[in-house]
């Protein structure tokens, strides 16, 4: 069984605030927990913000947070960031910050990961998994999900390849994308509106449980990749 | 809180099975459950398997199944089906099903949902979603995410629009793809290797149980599409 529990009451969060400090005291974590933050919080604790005083701004701010746009609709611009996430706006975001103000995505999200998790494990003690969240559209699909943009000591990816399936057959593909799916479990108790931007997911297997990475593992090299 | 629970002991499923009955009696539900059922059982129960003899055969298949060929690659076609999936092999899949059988996708995996729900209605009482899950590739990330092929009760997407952010300021795009991250919150219980083919996901938001359609609401229109 797995619990995915909010943790409420989280304050606004400012430039150098320690997501650690205001997430161990809110909820009881338990070793094995993997906890799940999203990129608007971490932004902010690390000062990912800029002024954007108009659109044509904004827009700038998309180009320079951008590789390659790879399409364009109105005000949407879908491009690829200097991480290999391919996302709306380069992940540049007005929502949730003062006005005039956006977010950028982290530097480094599996970085900021392990930051948390070392943090909270030298608060609380306990070992658990980090995994920052952002909100990502998909081709082909309607509707936003959230996914993983970095991780630390939790599975990006669980191979089940070569396992046997339940008839004993080897399986062919069966890369399991765990910390894209965390993601998605935390935001069935967040909510874009709710002002919950952590969440505690309970009760993941074990052996998921190991040092990882978003863009090792998940971020498909060019060369690999069918849609770039 | 949400809780995601599996539904142990499910039995082999076989065409003309009623999924329904073989749930009802492995969990207590409760009203505004929402229960996830992988595809693969579901194609088993309608009868929506083919004799494949070999490659030659199963590639026949997948074209079959296909409207439009998006990529190839070795042995993997990327393709987008009758209902407007875009998916490796159509769908078409020969793990955990008999040697030299193929499962299909369902013809309507909605309906699919509906008649589960209706089913679950009628033998429990209890009021349910239903989630018809499969295990979808995603362009430009790595790793197998589980996705909705089909819901009943339960709301493909969560319309935040418009709906103030926490600032007040009104959001831009935030439809949620509730049924997909239901599905992928399910999958965290299942695992491709286990057995688990049901899962239960408990204490969504009462807000998201209503009549809904993954076809209708989640396959973008090829029109508003930028990557097809």
């Amino acid at each position: 069984m797995i619990t995915v529990l909010p943790v409420e009451g989280m304050p606004e969060v400012h430039p150098g605030d320690e997501i650690a400090d205001l997430v161990a005291g809110r909820v009881a974590l338990e070793d094995g927990d993997v906890v799940v933050v999203t990129q608007k919080i971490v932004s902010k604790a690390e000062g990912r913000l800029e002024k954007v005083a108009d659109d044509a701004e904004r827009l700038r701010l998309i180009e320079r947070e951008s590789v390659r746009v790879l399409r364009r609709r109105d005000e949407l611009v879908i491009s690829e960031t200097p991480h290999g996430f391919v996302c709306a706006n380069a992940g540049v975001d007005l929502s949730n910050v003062d006005d005039g103000v956006a977010a950028l995505l982290p530097v480094d999200a599996d970085r900021s990961a392990r930051h948390i998790r070392d943090a909270l494990k030298a608060r609380t003690g306990r070992s658990v998994g980090v995994v920052v969240s952002d909100t990502f559209g998909r081709p082909w699909r309607r509707g936003l999900v959230d996914v993983a943009l970095g991780c630390a000591g939790v599975a990006a990816i669980v191979d089940l390849r070569g396992t046997a399936d339940t008839r004993g057959r080897t399986l062919q593909a069966t890369e399991v994308a765990i910390a894209d799916e965390v993601a998605s479990a935390a935001e069935l108790v967040m909510g874009k509106d709710l002002g919950v931007p952590v969440a505690v997911v309970r009760g993941v297997d074990r052996s998921w449980l190991r040092e990882s990475s978003i863009r090792e593992e998940v971020v498909r090299p060019h060369g690999e990749d069918l849609f770039r």
